[in-house]
């Protein structure tokens, strides 16, 4: 631990700055536009013109993996900042607004370069599953240039979203970052993100994953696809030790947390309801770990401000909290 | 009657195009910026500007008083077009999309005069009471131009909306519109929109009601303010006869029509939870309204019609609805 100072920040997160555009669709929708559901599928932009003229009217929430876990941490009295790139355009404004005013430091200057903000395209089916198409547009232009070292020093963890893997300066931009993080003695922390993602930088995300992640957030769909094994409890076992603390989620069966000898299995948290729209339930159960993690809770506690914060999310659509998590956390922590 | 041909469209609104950008906010958010609850204020760019700074984070959902009446029409299953002036920009794109996904008919090419799109603060509070802030911008461009006089004379009931008297080329889009549903035998519908509204314009509107207006939309302090008394049973007396048809709407208490000799008092539907965000109500009542009436339903049963969409768009937030209201009618009218 090389610090000379305590850190300022909770958590910087570098991921892609997006717009969601959500409709209601039915299975059919999927189907006729060949779809795979619970997937994220990356789109250029005549393809995301062609599914938007089919898509049925729209709500527009800013969203982005990374961004709606910094919005959660601020949502229960942490402290955040984003690094990502949005357009020079309405959406671009939407998104700066929305992070601010949730009290998320984010000083990105829009792009320049004439690219539209990224928006994602999600199609929710009835049954409460999210359907992602993404147009990175001006996210995709992230690079190590937009990095604040002196931001991330200042962040006890920085947290990185498995989809900058896709884009090549995004990609030096996650790396540049860590290795900034780990020089200052801070902890990092990496979501895979999604299935497909995974299978597209296995090799990648693994060598990630022994040398460079302390804090590894993976869904059950997505760390069975790291270690290429059907049962959870397999992927469990090969994940352990390779990794400070990993943690796992199952959807409506909670989530598992792994750190060495250390292992905590945690119930979802209740619904009041029924699931509304998932989008958002990793993003916003990384957002309660990771508070926890930042304010000396024990990985139970951080596991169950976790399940909380994601059952607030899939209640309602859009992957920004509606509610303060702070009250929820003070149940949970009761 | 001097039409030749059965009409093609049930409704064609003339109205305000605007993108509303939702967000809760206290009571005391409202006094911080004096803002009167429940009211319509006019704003130009710079103060739009300064009141989203100080906002939350927001919702995008497309809005104008009008256009939710027709999307409300055609949710119903009947059929609709709306005239109305977007920008060229990403939230024109929004506008269209969503109206046009709605299935209403939109044929308006964005103004290239370099107005952005017209959007609508939307500022809800914890009663579920919203308070709107209208930077008009393209909106405002509206002119006789823009009224596609073969799209008037084909549908039944030309729909307008008392805000576009706000601006002066509006209003003779207005006039435009009324004079040629008339000579082509339709019939030409107004709501007042807002008590301010009516305040501006109480002799113009007054007038209206006398010679161009055959049904008639107001609530409560809309109709008591069009004819300066206090209370609603005296402003009931004083605008029967004045129009076709007058359609009250008192929130809570309900609806009143009166056609005539006949009135009809019909209670408010029932809602399935509480009041989350009452923008809309209005605008919904009104496409039942006219969806019953443009299909051959007594007075009695379109009052009952427009109260369910009402109930239905005041238990969500933004003022579109999210369920089929044609589901709805089905129980309404068995």
């Amino acid at each position: 631990m090389s610090e000379l100072h305590a850190p300022d920040v909770d958590v910087v997160a570098v991921g892609n700055a997006l717009v969601d555009v959500l409709s209601h669709e039915s299975d059919e929708f999927l189907a006729a536009h060949d779809r795979m559901k619970g997937s994220m599928t990356l789109i250029e932009a005549d393809e995301a013109m062609a599914l938007y003229a089919a898509m049925g009217p729209g709500i527009e929430i800013s969203g982005g993996s990374a961004a709606n876990t910094v919005v959660g941490i601020t949502s229960f009295g942490g402290t955040a900042a984003f690094i990502g790139r949005v357009g020079d355009d309405q959406l671009g404004t939407v998104f700066g607004h929305d992070i601010r005013a949730a009290g998320v430091r984010f000083d990105a200057t829009p792009s320049a370069g004439g690219s539209g903000t990224g928006r994602c395209l999600v199609l929710v089916t009835p049954d409460g599953e999210r359907t992602l198409n993404t147009f990175l547009g001006a996210a995709a232009e992230v690079s190590p240039d937009d990095v604040d070292a002196d931001l991330v020093r200042s962040a006890q963890v920085t947290y990185l979203e498995g989809y900058l893997w896709d884009q090549p300066a995004a990609k030096e931009a996650f790396r540049y970052a860590a290795r900034v993080a780990h020089a200052a003695g801070r902890r990092v922390a990496l979501t895979l993100s999604d299935r497909f993602c995974v299978e597209r930088h296995r090799a990648d995300f693994m060598a990630l994953v022994d040398d460079e992640v302390d804090i590894l957030f993976a869904n059950e769909a997505e760390i069975c696809a790291l270690y290429e094994v059907d049962a959870f409890d397999d992927a469990l076992q090969r994940v352990n030790h390779h990794c400070e603390v990993a943690a796992l989620t199952r959807s409506a069966k909670g989530s598992v947390v792994v750190s060495g000898d250390e292992v905590h299995v945690v119930d979802a948290a209740p619904l009041a309801g029924s699931v509304v729209d998932t989008t958002g339930a990793g993003d916003l159960y990384a957002a309660g770990f990771l508070f926890g993690f930042t304010h000396g809770y024990d990985l139970g506690s951080c596991a169950r401000l976790g399940s909380v914060a994601a059952a607030e999310v899939i209640s309602h659509l859009g992957a920004r909290p509606e509610s303060s998590l702070a009250a929820l956390a003070a149940d949970v922590l009761a």
